[in-house]
């Protein structure tokens, strides 16, 4: 067999929303597209990148949440990959978007070989992680659906564990899989490492017929749906929009649920790179670069008679402890969490409190994503608010109008084209346009560079909902 | 003796800059000008208030800090109470400003008694406070230095204690003071406890001329420079401006150095109402209502798992704590501080790091006070800087120009009066002014409530010092 016959599809899952890492990941903004075990690069930007040896893999797909589907692009940009981008209409957890995946790729070749991979676990051998999953390759052409079981480093209660079984044919190193099991307690943990189980870490390598054939065994009604998603699909600009009405049919379920734990197929290649899923604030401290007091510190950050914390400041804000021991501090411009480092959990339980509560802040980032741009509120009173706009080059937003505001729009960078009533011109750095009440209006950028705009509100109601969109580019 | 000659000559101290209350408590905006003991007061406030009862308190005075002059008169204005304003050119600590009380009050009687009160520490019974004061005026108009000895809750370490000696005269309950203590460590202290030693409150009642020898026995330097000060004195306002030359001559000392340990004349009366010099985080958390849990919680906040903390949310973050006892949260809208209860000292270190960084934190608050109203950075940029300015009825900024930026003005609230190159015009809300860069410019507020405008800066260089100022009618 010629090495191009098993190049490997990926498919990069990247629909969950991390709340438990609160309040950087937030439903808006969740942490695969956050820079946090490495400054500047999300672990999606991170897992895309692992993918780029031609030699070893295709071009990869991504299956994300529709609402987070600019976002996918400028990351998948700004890190030089390009990928199929296939969109969730509504979250259905792993095992719907495994079956499209598998359909996706058995579009191309039935056997095509199909990686999953989790955009949100940080890897710390790109090559090792490369190795393993050419490695896997063999058992998976073989009919199995194989996993990576990571070698523990403790007695983690944070992870599924893989018992191993028989070893597969071949010198590999790869073996069948005698059990899945549930994140166990602590003395539990410890025995399983004892007996040689692996964590799960939620890598899956497959033949597309092999999960098709599964799916159809121990899970149908994800695969019809899945199957009934894509043949309703809409393509849209860069975007395969699932068929709505049929992916929320499916089932909502985990691939380990509806096919890991029953089918006879599983396999596992015990695999040894350092690996974290970053689940926990603790998790991060732990893949963090830390200083000789054990803290991992980063951004605006100072610290006095402090050790083995983590304190993270993405924002503006000057973020301190002064005497305490194995603490997180989380610091954003609008949110801030003091906790311990072993109380992982517990912030997901706080989310939904502050959800309850009406809370902006449990899952809008103060920095919101547009196709267009992003924009931010940066000062709100009675009757104003202000935003700073940022519109990338060729940016335009709908045309709209509002019933209970003006807008002052001020140049601060680069050159907008503004459209009121009809009448078009441009305004350039430090020139400002004026928009009355229920005028119609257009913001774009014709320039080459990202425009920035200040825009004042004055008005008796300054909500998001007052938007009468008249004509919009992005089919919004 | 009739009471009318009795009357207390009330001098608030108002000097001290509360580091070990950062982030709220800082150079620019000190502790004692903060709403921290009760929501909407300031300790200032609630000390002025304290002395309304004109049976017992004449006009009061207030030694402050030169910069903090507006927030005085501001303070003073909202409380509703009327005072002479002096001001320090420098910082002297407390020996220096007790002289100038001395020699205010002397000046209108030299036998007047004068009541020296610190601005920031909280008091939980006024009307205690009041007979306290008017208990201790047979010792001072006996020729003792009269002090309030509060009785100890518990063997604080965090004060000063006073030995009382022989009873005096009389049926007041006052004695000679036997000795004044340091602070001492806590085993010292409950030995002192149990002999019957009281905290030094830092309040003091004396007639002016026992003062005055007292300080011409044992401060002679300190009382020579105070003379001097006031009759070089400048009146500007509302204000008395302390000569500069002469103050800064005065020695740096505390008045319990310079006199107190000295003096055989002083004085104290054991008081019991309840008393805090709210000199730490943990400090405020005992005096401030808690819930159940034991927690102190202000502003936007929420706990999870969390018991007998302080979480204290000063701006618009919202400021969360899970899974952790005994901590202190200070969230303000560009610092933020955790810490434990018992780390009080430690934050003024924490604070002379930053400093010593350069951090700007360190000592100025976002929001600053100027004599016509506040601003208040709220966006920055690479070639712009946007500010919300507030304009108090009939405030008005120095005529001033910029070489390096133009702004834009947008009146989000009330009228502007803006002056430009001359030209004067009135902007209304929702309405807007350009000024190019180099014009002579003016912004004024001459309506009845305040005025709020939204100011883009746009150019290479938007800081504090690019500000020509033409003239000024608070002679700065």
């Amino acid at each position: 067999m010629f090495e191009k016959d098993c190049l490997i599809h990926p498919v990069i899952l990247c629909g969950g929303s991390g709340t438990r890492l609160w309040p950087a990941s937030r439903e808006s903004f969740p942490k695969q597209f956050l820079p946090l075990a490495e400054p500047g690069r999300s672990s999606f930007q991170a897992t895309a990148a692992r993918l780029t040896d031609g030699a070893s893999f295709a071009r990869p797909a991504v299956i994300s949440a529709n609402d987070a589907r600019f976002l996918v692009a400028e990351q998948l940009a700004q890190a030089g990959v390009q990928a199929d981008i296939l969109l969730e209409p509504c979250r259905r957890d792993s095992a719907p978007a495994v079956a499209v995946a598998a359909l996706h790729a058995a579009a191309r070749d039935p056997q095509a070989l199909v990686l999953i991979l989790p955009a949100d676990h940080a890897v710390g051998d790109d090559a090792a992680f490369v190795r393993a999953a050419r490695a896997a390759r063999a058992g998976a052409m073989a009919g199995h659906i194989m996993t990576l079981g990571i070698t523990p480093t403790g007695p983690s209660t944070a992870y599924g564990y893989i018992q191993p079984g028989a070893p597969l044919p071949g010198e590999t190193g790869a073996h069948t899989v005698a059990r899945f099991l549930e994140k166990p307690d602590a003395a539990r943990a410890a025995g399983l490492i004892a007996d040689g189980a692996l964590w799960n870490g939620g890598y899956f390598l497959f033949r597309a017929d092999v999960m098709l054939d599964e799916l159809e065994a121990h899970a149908p009604a994800v695969l019809e749906a899945a199957r009934e998603a894509l043949a309703t699909a809409a393509c849209d600009l860069d975007f395969v929009r699932l068929g709505e009405e049929a992916f929320g049919r499916a089932p909502q379920i985990s691939i380990d649920y509806a096919v890991m734990e029953r089918t006879r197929r599983a396999g596992v290649l015990p695999v040894d790179f350092p690996w974290s899923d970053i689940g926990t604030w603790g998790a991060l401290w732990e893949v963090s670069p830390r200083d000789a007091d054990g803290n991992a510190l980063r951004g605006r950050t100072a610290v006095r008679d402090t050790r083995n914390s983590l304190v993270h400041s993405s924002g503006e804000i000057l973020t301190t402890v002064v005497g305490l021991d194995d603490v997180v501090v989380v610091a954003t411009d609008d949110a801030v969490l003091v906790t311990s480092r072993s109380a992982g959990a517990e912030v997901k339980g706080l989310v939904e409190t502050l959800r309850r509560r009406g809370d902006p802040e449990a899952d809008a980032h103060r920095l919101m994503y547009r196709p267009w741009g992003s924009y931010q509120r940066i000062d709100i009173g009675g009757r104003f608010q202000v935003k700073r706009i940022t519109v990338k080059p060729g940016g335009r937003l709908s045309l709209q109008k509002h019933h209970h505001r003006a807008e002052h729009w001020v140049v601060v960078r680069g050159t907008a084209e503004v459209t009121v009533d009809g009448a078009v011109r441009l305004v350039h750095e430090n020139e400002a346009a004026y928009l009355p009440i229920g005028c119609v209006h257009r913001l774009a950028n014709p320039g080459k560079i990202p425009l920035e705009l200040i825009e004042i509100q004055v008005g008796s109601y300054t909500g998001e909902d007052d938007i009468i969109r008249i004509e919009d580019v992005y089919g919004r």
